[in-house]
């Protein structure tokens, strides 16, 4: 049996993941891919357990290191119970987020470093990088435009600083795309999403070629 | 304010630990030191929650390097809450098990690799290594003994598994003692206490003389 592919997704809030995924996959699905979508902790029990001891309010004191490395625990258990047994399936699975959300936001944003960040990381994927992964780079402005849209105002003081916190975000991937040019595929994703996806398609296809 | 001492105290079941960290909190203390001990999670809220995900006996899917990152996470949350602030304030901190347990167990005798856990630990504790690391060598043998001497049997089919794990914690604790022995002093453990502690006093001592 052939070991499948493992994409990710990647990109700030408002990037347009979520639709771009539900395309890939439709289109991988009519090449005849079997197709499985998922996001951490993605159902996996004991990711969830550790998810709800980072999200749960009370735990104030929850320091930046420990978060980083209960982030990296969720995800190597994910890792193994769905994208391992996927890829060895010979399955396609696509991944909204993974190792290079903690390395752009923890590790750069945060300032935690990401040569830091991508240690324990490395740790928890046992180098089992993603295959093909895509940045969708989407301008800080315009992604807090789309989150906000539907809420009709303008943008405030809490934005400004959420705008910083983006410019940074939006930095890391891009250094990691520089670091990791055999896998990071950078897409401007300001346009519409037609347009972005042909930029997307693009990409697979050349992705696919090199693989058959 | 001069900083604190940080000693750690290491050893397989058996080995006298918990007498040994008694009589050096007494000894310290009547020289004139402010004497915490711990051991982790060591009533930390955060690394109680994580200890609790690691023990809860329905994880049975519980991946072993999910659980070395549970640990480090862990062990992070207890060493800034707890460690960290002892040492600052200019105490002596004695904790019952610190990275090097996580190393020969994990590392070596569980087979994960002295080197990768090591890395996802000096994530955890920023390469802020104990001062002193005392390793109460015994023998798997007397160690087993001194653990069951309560059930006065003889030693299981059980217990011979536990023999041969036994044996590998300790070959990880003396590759450690051999790789860090600026810090790790091995004490042979197998005698009666009071000749441990004379040995354990002599290498105090000399840490202490180089320290002032």
């Amino acid at each position: 049996m052939q070991r499948g592919y493992f994409l990710t997704v990647e990109g700030c809030e408002g990037a347009g993941k979520t639709t771009v995924i539900e395309l890939l996959s439709g289109y991988l699905s009519a090449l005849g891919h079997e197709v499985v979508t998922s996001r951490e902790p993605g159902g996996i029990e004991i990711a969830e357990q550790i998810r709800s001891v980072i999200l749960d309010t009370k735990n104030t004191k929850m320091e930046a290191r420990t978060e980083a490395l209960l982030y990296a625990a969720a995800r190597r258990q994910h890792f193994v119970e769905k994208i391992v047994p996927s890829l060895e399936a010979g399955k396609v699975i696509i991944c909204d987020r993974f190792i290079d959300s903690s390395l752009a936001y923890q590790g750069y944003a945060r300032g935690l470093g990401i040569e830091e960040v991508l240690m324990i990381n490395q740790f928890a994927i046992e180098h089992t990088f993603p295959d093909l992964t895509i940045f969708l780079d989407v301008s800080p402005e315009e992604g807090l435009r789309r989150i906000h849209s539907r809420k009709d105002r303008e943008i405030n003081r809490l934005d400004l600083e959420s705008l910083a916190f983006h410019q940074k975000v939006r930095e890391g991937y891009l250094i990691l795309a520089e670091r990791f040019p055999e896998r990071i595929v950078s897409i401007d994703a300001n346009g519409v999403i037609d347009d972005v996806f042909v930029m997307v398609k693009e990409h697979l296809e050349r992705f696919l070629r090199k693989r058959q």
